[in-house]
């Protein structure tokens, strides 16, 4: 049975794979799991149909014969726990790497979406510049701390896993930003984005911009 | 082997169950399992002991035989997978509890917390008045889609699960504060104080701030 996923029709990113669809097809990829994907409008994520499968109304869903998951969290952990490749084989490590994803989504991003909300929002305000530095501080702090803890090692804790695939996605919002300091960060982020699972679903992510765009010329 | 976690020796909420080491006894409580704990420092945070425990320099961390884990999040899953009363016995139905607690971490948490961060570093600051309005419309945009789903269930998906146990935590950090248009959560939230696994964990972190502020006496 293949999956389907959810992505934006019209992805405010513009193809640059910050969506969060990007984060399941590159679970799918990595594990080799062929997947269709649903294109949703922006009107398209309110209504009732759309809300059924995520009830806040944003992507990606996933739906897979009686199965229906959202949050892009735990997709990846539902492909990486069906799947070989996205978690260690002993019990411990595969824990270890499960609570990288939650260290990635709840301690390392929610920083890094402060800082893009006021970048969206407040970035004409008065108060923008003298806000900034403190926003960026709490960013750099969690990156700080993150590259400590990398040190020179290839991934997070042993082999490539679920945990590294969503701190690289959520370093990934970052654009190069406040990397500066952390070289082993950008070079963590540059091996994970060299990675052919990524790659693929980059493009795939890509093509959906790219065909709507080629409609409209 | 009994578990051991830690917990703020000076817990910044002064023992009003706010600091993350909650979650994680409202789980030990709920799957009846014994738990020590060792108090830190906001010192002992940023020793190398710590962070070898926790990369973030924050509590709680867990520790049963050879596994470390930080998060809780992932240390709550731990818990929900290697004993009953935490995910529903079905195998989808896990699955959706699993995404309940992503959805409680990485969806309704964070607009919580920008709040928060707000009303601790900017509340003196001229922009906070016409800032906040802003910040509470995030928050509840969220509370209204959970809100809507909710409807007149007991809990977000069947049984009582780790979902829950985290959504309710994430939405005790308002105290209160804008759930006045949510009748349906703030019941939902009463509901899992009232549960007496809630109540034994909750007097256990309090019991912390109870005899420290004797000690001081």
């Amino acid at each position: 049975m293949t999956p389907l996923i959810t992505a934006f029709e019209n992805s405010p990113d513009g193809g640059r794979g910050l969506a969060r669809d990007m984060r399941v097809r590159w679970a799918l990829e990595e594990v080799g799991q062929a997947y269709a994907v649903r294109l949703v409008s922006m009107a398209g994520l309110k209504e009732p149909a759309h809300l059924t499968l995520n009830p806040f109304g944003s992507i990606p869903t996933y739906e897979e014969g009686d199965l229906t998951l959202f949050e892009s969290g735990a997709i990846v952990l539902h492909l990486a726990q069906r799947h070989a490749g996205l978690l260690p084989d002993d019990p411990n490590g595969r824990e270890r790497a499960i609570a990288w994803m939650f260290a990635a989504l709840n301690t390392v991003e929610p920083p890094i979406i402060e800082r893009e909300i006021a970048f969206l929002f407040e970035r004409d305000k008065p108060w923008f510049r003298e806000r900034l530095p403190g926003i960026e501080k709490r960013v750099r702090d969690r990156l700080r701390r993150l590259s400590d803890r990398l040190g020179e090692s290839e991934w997070l804790d042993g082999p490539f896993s679920a945990g590294d695939l969503l701190m690289i996605e959520v370093l990934l919002r970052l654009e190069g930003a406040l990397l500066d300091d952390f070289e082993n960060l950008r070079a963590y982020v540059a091996r994970g984005q060299a990675r052919p699972a990524f790659q693929r679903a980059y493009a795939a992510q890509r093509e959906v911009f790219e065909q709507r765009h080629a409609a409209r010329a």
